[in-house]
C-alpha cells in the first residue's frame, strides 16, 4: 500500500519559462502527471483537446460547475478557465503526483480547497532579465510588453503565498530544482504512512 | 543579502548507513557543513578532535552547560554527549547550512529549541535487511546484535516526529534523496526573503 499522490501547483509570470521547465520535468519524472485544465476558449493552432486543455462549450462548463466537478474557475476575456476535479483526482487516486499549471488566483483557490497542495512559483532572475526576455521574443508590441510586465508585478505579489520559489536563471538548474521539490515532498513524513506502518 | 542557513538534524539506527550517506553528501554539497558534537568520552583510534567530536573534560563540558553554550545534551554510559551552540551558530551565521548527526532524543530537544530545524530520519528497507546488515558486520556478539535491534525499534518509534524519511536501500538513491531535501528546503519561501525583497 502506498500513500496517495501529491498535488503540485506551478505558477509563473509570462517569460519565466514555465512551459519549458514543465516539459523537461515530464521527460525526467514518470511518477508525475499533468492535470489538464478546462476552458471555453477556442483551441489555438496545434492545441489538442485533452492534452493542452479540455475544450468545453460554455454550457458544458456551467453544467460541470453545477455538478461540483470544477475545483476552481475564473472568467477571463469572456471565457471560462478552470480545474476539473476528475483531472486532478484521477491522477492522485492512481498514486501519481499531479501538476496543475495555473495563474495566481486559481492557485490561491486551490490552496483553500486543498491545504495539502504544494505551490511552486517560478521567478525570473530579475526585472531586467524578464523585460529583456519579453522584448527579445520580438513578437509583441511595446504596449503588450508593458502590459505583461505590469501583470508580472501583480503576480509576483502572490509569490509570498507559495511554498517554493524557483528562479529560472539557468534552465537545467531550474528543472533540477523542481525535480528536487517533488522528490523531497515525497519523502515528507506525512506522505509515508504506509512506510511507517511497515515497521510496526 | 542572502538568508541565514538552515539547521538539519539527521538520525538513524545503527546499520542504516548514516555515516556513509553523510560522507557522500559532504563530497557533493559545498554549502553545508558538519556541526561537530561534543563529548566527554575518550577519543577512539582515528578520531580527531574537532572533526569527529569536540573532546572535552567533564569539567569543561559542565562549564559550557552553565554558560548556556550547550544546546542539548544527554548522559550515556557515564559520559556527556551534546551539541555546542558555537558549532551550529558558527555555520548558520556564515549562511551555510548545518548538519547535526544526533540520536532521537537529542533531535527532539533540538526541535523544541529550534522549531525551524528540519529533521531527517534514515530507515533501513525493512527489519529483515537491518538484522541481516548487523549480522553481516561479523564484529558483534548475538547479544549485542539483539540489543542493537531492540534499540532500533525504540528509535524508529520517533520517526513519526521527523520531517523527512529516507530509506537507505540503494546508497546512491539515499544520497540523492538527502541532497534533494537540502536543495528543496533552500527553495522554501521562508528561506528566500532576500530574493522576494529584490523584486519589490
Amino acid at each position: 500500500m502506498s500513500d496517495k499522490g501529491i498535488l503540485f501547483v506551478v505558477s509563473a509570470p509570462a517569460g519565466c519559462g514555465k512551459d519549458t521547465i514543465l516539459n523537461e520535468l515530464f521527460k525526467r519524472v514518470d511518477s508525475v502527471g499533468y492535470a489538464v485544465s478546462a476552458t471555453t476558449r477556442a483551441p489555438r493552432e496545434g492545441e489538442v483537446d485533452g492534452v493542452h486543455y479540455c475544450f468545453l462549450t460554455r454550457e458544458q462548463f456551467e453544467q460541470k460547475i453545477s455538478e461540483n466537478e470544477v475545483l476552481e474557475y475564473t472568467e477571463y476575456c469572456g471565457n471560462y478557465y478552470g480545474t476539473l476535479r476528475k483531472s486532478v483526482e484521477g491522477l492522485l487516486s492512481q498514486g501519481k503526483d499531479a501538476i496543475l499549471k495555473i495563474e495566481v488566483e486559481g492557485a490561491m483557490n486551490i490552496r483553500n480547497k486543498f491545504p495539502e497542495a504544494r505551490l511552486v512559483f517560478i521567478l525570473p532572475p530579475s526585472w531586467e532579465v524578464l523585460e529583456h526576455r519579453l522584448r527579445n521574443r520580438g513578437t509583441e508590441t511595446e504596449d503588450k510588453i508593458r502590459e505583461r510586465i505590469a501583470q508580472a508585478r501583480t503576480e509576483l505579489d502572490f509569490a509570498r503565498n507559495y511554498d517554493y520559489l524557483i528562479v529560472n536563471d539557468d534552465l537545467e538548474a531550474a528543472v533540477d530544482d523542481l525535480v528536487c521539490v517533488l522528490r523531497a515532498e515525497k519523502l515528507r513524513k506525512e506522505h509515508n504512512n504506509a512506510l511507517l506502518d511497515s515497521f510496526k
